[in-house]
């Protein structure tokens, strides 16, 4: 039995972008309401200038700011009133001193106008005249011409995944259409004796494959499409004819199991035996994580994660989504911004040498959050369960404090 | 013109909860891989126990733990080596003092075994001998049968939403299927006569129509399906029969503009005039988002938000994200617990006797998040952009101070 070489996180973070940063995935033009959630494959900037007129904000009269200048409940000014501005049409009709047209919320101010009384301070004597008690000053209660945006503004930079607000500003800026990545498909094999699949019947000594699925799930929901699952035997032949099988279909493998340096660990032989295969890391130094592969088979990323699910996951999270950042410029995952930050209740002894993920409960009182440490085994889903999030241990350091602020993933 | 009434959100909360938390969505029942995202409808409990049996967590001996008390590397313990377990299967050979049996990482131990010391400290000396020079304490490195979950165990409560760790739990329990809500289906209509839909062309005076898209992607990221969408003219007849034809088609409308109490603001007029149509709110008590209505039709909810995009993105996650967690259970929405706690960094004006939602953008320095409030116009959807999340300060509250922690929900 051989040992494990490992390497950093950061080491291998630095290596995928070497291999595959320069892979660009496909793109699709879609149309804008029908983005949330994908990712934008291209900076994206404004067509329209949005508003492309001088609105009003509220319901009022469009004056000039100077003429109410004074004017009080007791002292009003009085101006004339002009034909009234409508909603959904240019308001032709513009105003000198001593006038005002009426103006609902949204509709275009006359271009003399430098302001808008809203209705609450005005009284119409009559048809002609209004009654201002109240003064503004200049630029009140209007939206300008371009005010959300002008064409040609940076709007959504690549890489962005897109929400409803980014819709809304899409919309407003007179896009219909975006380029996003395609979904990137990928292959999801779990390898052990011991696993039995969704519905089956439980064997002795068996356990239920949580891997597949649940990082299936959590590629699904990063954008992957998931072109299939698959469930083998530790035999070296089956590992591999699974990961050939898969590179026909997929952008890239997943492959949980068999990743360390058993008898029966057979992904990094199977890897290595394939046409242009070649593993590039094979150890992870990080805690749970070890028995961790990275490879590359004809240009497309094979990732090999342990068999301990939680070990899975967490590399997962380190390791594939960060893949998937590089490929469409993104920051969503864990290098990306921390969730929140919340003070640690105990003291956490890390392995020097290896970036430890610690498991916590998140407890929120008084404004504060506050991250309790939870051990518990590699092997148990329920560890996950039980957590709210991850803090990350740098592998130089020795351990955390408690009351040290640390950043949390939120899971 | 008359005036709004205004009420509170926790006063509309608790008139929600009276009027719709007695309808129950409907329910489907799918296979657990299919469920991320989805809200369960029920409380799930454990089927099975997991693991079923006592695994080792790491390759090595199972032995009885006493034995290798006093083992160094100078002075190691030899033990009679029995026939190895084997993944997949039953261990049916046992162990007495002075015996080991081989255990891969994720087999069952024998019963008599109460610890396995790792494969590192242990020589095999001969095929049956093996010197074991490391002493281990009962209990390591085992993960004893029902340490996941033993059957009936609360898995995940009712309204939860599935995550892929909750995916791998309950398939670890032996859940193949669950049941969770249908996604509940809605109609979204936009009134305004200066609205023009996207890819249309841009009219003087007319601006694009961006809260039926921003809001309706709103509803599909929450699990509902939008039946309609629909851009309708500030003619009562219009909107009357827009909320007719959309109560016909889903089980709740989301309406917005025409809610205030203008001479074109036909919501209020158009909802009460539908047989079984009731407002039963009109003007909350919320800055940005007084123009609300909140009526029901026919026992069927329908939601009327401001037109302006930041107050209708506001009432949406404050109304309608509330509304769908009362249905559901769940507490995923803004009525649920903080996204993540920050440190103010100028003071913050609110209005006393309205609830404000005040804009920030969040900047991350030294494990701190630090909150700038944002200020923008609620007609600009930039103002939205340009936040990274909302801040909400109390009805009773006057303002915050720089320097105060707030909660953060994200946008």
């Amino acid at each position: 039995m051989g040992f494990l070489t490992m390497k950093t996180l950061h080491s291998v973070w630095s290596e995928m972008r070497e291999k595959f940063a320069h892979v660009a995935p496909e793109c699709e033009t879609i149309p804008v309401e029908a983005s949330c959630g994908r990712f934008a494959s291209e900076d994206i900037f404004a067509k329209e200038e949005a508003p492309a007129f001088d609105r009003s904000c509220v319901d009022g009269y469009a004056i000039i700011s100077r003429d109410t200048f004074g004017a009080t409940e007791s002292i009003p000014c009085f101006l004339k009133i002009l034909s009234a501005a409508r909603m959904g049409e240019a308001t032709s009709v513009d105003i000198k001193s001593g006038e005002a047209v009426y103006v609902p919320t949204g509709a275009q101010i006359p271009a003399s106008s430098d302001a808008v009384v809203m209705v609450e301070y005005c009284e119409e004597l009559s048809s002609d005249t209004v009654a201002v008690n109240h003064a503004v000053a200049p630029n009140i209660n209007i939206i300008y011409k371009g005010d959300d945006c002008r064409p040609g503004d940076l709007l959504i930079t690549r890489g962005t995944r897109i929400t409803p607000i980014h819709i809304g500003i899409m919309i407003a800026a007179g896009i219909s259409r975006l380029l996003v990545y395609k979904p990137i498909s990928c292959a999801v094999v779990s390898t052990g004796d011991e696993l039995v699949g969704v519905g089956d019947a439980l064997m002795p000594g068996c356990i239920r494959d949580v891997n597949t699925h649940m990082i299936g799930a959590e590629l699904e929901a990063y954008d992957c499409r998931v072109v299939s699952k698959r469930l083998v035997m530790d035999r070296f032949d089956e590992i591999k004819s699974a990961i050939q099988d898969a590179l026909v279909k997929a952008d890239f493998v997943v492959i949980s199991g068999g990743t360390s340096v058993g008898d029966k660990d057979y992904t990094f032989q199977a890897i290595e035996s394939i046409e242009d295969g070649s593993v590039f890391a094979h150890g992870l130094a990080v805690k749970p994580g070890k028995p961790t592969i990275l490879a590359s088979v004809g240009g497309k990323p094979v990732f090999g994660l342990p068999g301990q699910c939680v070990s899975a996951y967490i590399v997962y999270k380190a390791i594939v989504q960060y893949y998937l950042d590089i490929l469409r410029g993104s920051s969503a995952g864990i290098g990306g911004e921390p969730h929140l930050v919340a003070t640690l209740t105990a003291n956490v002894h890390s392995a020097p040498g290896k970036l430890t993920f610690q498991a916590v409960s998140l407890r929120y009182d008084d404004s504060r959050f506050f991250a309790e440490p939870l051990y518990g085994k590699s092997g148990l889903i329920s560890h996950l369960t039980d957590s709210d999030g991850l803090i990350m241990i740098d592998e130089k350091s020795e351990g955390l404090d408690a009351g040290e602020m640390v950043d949390v993933v939120r899971l």
